[in-house]
């Protein structure tokens, strides 16, 4: 079954928004096994949008259209598609209640527009929503839908993934004859190259080519590390659910030790649920990560838990008036176990980290952009390493702090 | 003149790259004003890219097509075009050469497949490129240019920046038969709301709407604040520069008060350039913000001029015995000063900033997610403000930490 996706909005070809929509809808048709081959974006214009609709429906089974349902004259798209489908609007009376409780609820005036989000094509269904926003709508194209469908979702991406993941694609499976469930989960690893995974996993992605179900794909994401990511078919969820354990338990021998986290799971999340577990304390002090470090960590919801705080020690001064660094050079791995031992000491936490080292754009004591020292201080001692890495100043960062999360990750697994 | 955009990958369907290319082109493209009105993305498939691509050549002037000029068995752009020009591949010896070049002072063999990059169809012109990269193509299309113009472009973002702004976008002024020269400038305002900032500026933009040159837009851009773009065209630099200094003058008087940077200047990188031109050095505290305000002073180069540190006192005890808050409420402006001082004093710094308040999800000390209390201490004295911030945890922290840069910065240009 082919889909395609259409984004309206002039904002977008303006370059003043970045139509990340199109790709995450991308990604969900390819995780249920609907072709997708076709992203349009075009803007507030009704013969453009109409000759835009038009095309994709007849090159395609079915048209995911995103925006241009908001409440203002530019937002056509619910008039063009009952134009196609040679239908009138007539007012939803239930959805224009809805609108009105909403502004009632806030003490507000409702302006008359706002009703334009109740108006529906006759014959159409609405994608049910959040409270207080307007429907998405399928659209039948052609005489009893012969032509194919259009799922029309607001723009603003959280009220469009709702209404594509709990509606759209299970509409989508259904009318593509697929009668049983589709799911996938990702395993997320760092710490080894993309080709290093792939040899690793060669053997395996043969044998699954072979049977063709469940699937393995491979997802760079950057500073995230890479995602593995395994989709499976089955009659029902149960079943579904089964094969990915079962895979995920084949894989574990051959890439479980990278493996850090599951689905959502980030490096941070899992870290701070580790030490949650064991009821242990975290402080960090940072030299070229500058605060990144600490800021990645507070960004988990409940890392007050563990989290005491940190220093940022980016003048030689604090590292060693507060931190107690010997004076001399700071890019060491004596330097860096010195500050996660001081951090832990004086912030009154189980666990120190560090991180110093050449962020760039200049070489520092003779060492190039890119060296990185890193440290995991604990009551057992501490364990320091030297890490060589790519990219610009920006990246260095994020790599050095991914990369000592997952240090103490593994420490912490080792430990019990 | 029309322009459209052409994004070729299948990766990009497939949402494993989110197409930031086609927004950014679309950015040029309006600043330089040439209409803009399809972007499209296609996969990595003849059939497909031909049909897009003779679609776009029929209904616009010009094409640019980004991506697929690799060196893999993938990369069919440039077969694509030379089809569509009706030309065949030649290979470019100056071009083959400078690639074997590159590949011989790595030390590296050359894989043979990499020479397709240096295959040229008949009739195309070169856009120059950095050493080493694949050179991108000026195409024309029917006889003598006739049906318009493909500008296939590489779909890394740094080299298709360089060739778009460099070359395709004077190209296509050129074609469109405007001699002279656009240019933009763009103030970046902190402080005010879109309505506000649109009601300030309402006489302006109708006097220079009647005349329609300079003209005035303006930009949302989230936590970075709000962007008036000034764009101007002249015959010459030194006019469209003249006009672009002189509107800038005309706005001060409306906006000049919340103006903290132009172009590329970003909040931090003009506090630290205020900081250090006053030669003035900054530690921070950082509560509910966590890091993110030290890890964005870090991300300016040259922060260490400025920049000694900071404390992240993220639990109660790390605020009290660190940096000698009392005891009791930690959400208030007395804290926060408490704070900036105890950081001030602790690093050694002129000037302390400090950060507390509720990011959420849960209210805390009696007060509403969103409430924060910031601080700025000087050698003068302290001052402090609480601020009700909306959003998510994410947002709160971002926003707490450019509108404390903001009140610093006001502080500085008022001592000055």
């Amino acid at each position: 079954m082919d889909v395609e996706v259409v984004a309206i909005g002039t904002e977008l070809l303006l370059g003043q928004i970045v139509d990340t929509n199109s790709s995450w809808i991308g990604e969900q048709l390819a995780a249920a096994g609907l072709n997708s081959f076709y992203q349009t974006k075009v803007g507030d214009n009704p013969e453009r949008i109409r000759a835009v609709l038009r095309q994709a429906v007849d090159r395609s089974d079915a048209v995911i259209c995103c925006g241009g349902l908001g409440p203002t004259h530019d937002d056509i798209t619910r008039e063009m598609i009952a134009e196609m489908m040679g239908a009138s609007l007539v007012l939803d009376e239930t959805v224009a209640s809805r609108i009105r409780a909403m502004f009632e609820s806030r003490g507000r005036a409702m302006p008359e527009n706002n009703l334009r989000q109740a108006m529906v094509p006759v014959g159409a269904s609405l994608i049910p929503q959040q409270p207080g926003t307007a429907p998405g709508l399928i659209c039948p194209i052609g005489d009893g839908g012969a032509d194919g469908v259009i799922y029309a979702v607001p723009g603003v991406p959280y009220e469009m993934k709702e209404m594509v993941s709990g509606t759209v694609v299970p509409d989508l499976r259904r009318r593509s004859g697929e009668a049983g469930t589709i799911k996938s989960r990702v395993l997320r690893t760092w710490g080894m190259s993309e080709s290093g995974l792939a040899e690793l996993l060669a053997d395996r992605i043969s044998e699954l080519d072979e049977a063709g179900n469940p699937t393995l794909a491979f997802l760079a994401s950057g500073v995230e590390g890479l995602k593995v990511r395994i989709t499976a078919k089955a009659p029902d969820e149960a079943a579904v659910v089964a094969m990915l354990g079962a895979e995920q338990a084949a894989l574990e021998p051959l890439i479980g030790s990278i493996v850090f986290g599951v689905d959502d799971q980030n490096m941070e999340t899992v870290v701070v649920g580790a030490l949650a577990e064991r009821g242990l304390s975290l402080a960090v002090a940072e030299s070229l990560t500058g605060g990144y470090l600490a800021a990645r960590i507070c960004a988990v919801p409940g890392a007050s838990r563990v989290f005491r705080g940190g220093v940022v020690a980016y003048h030689s001064d604090v590292k060693v008036g507060l931190l107690g660094v010997p004076e001399g050079p700071v890019v060491t791995e004596e330097a860096a176990v010195a500050m996660a031992e001081g951090v832990r000491t004086l912030l009154g936490a189980d666990i120190g980290l560090a991180t110093t080292g050449v962020a760039g754009p200049a070489e520092a004591e003779g060492k190039p952009v890119g060296t990185v020292c890193l440290a995991v201080a604990s009551p057992d001692g501490a364990i320091a390493t030297t890490v060589r890495l790519p990219g610009d100043r920006e990246r260095i960062r994020q790599f050095s702090t991914i990369t000592l999360l997952d240090l103490l990750r593994r420490t912490l697994i080792q430990s019990g």
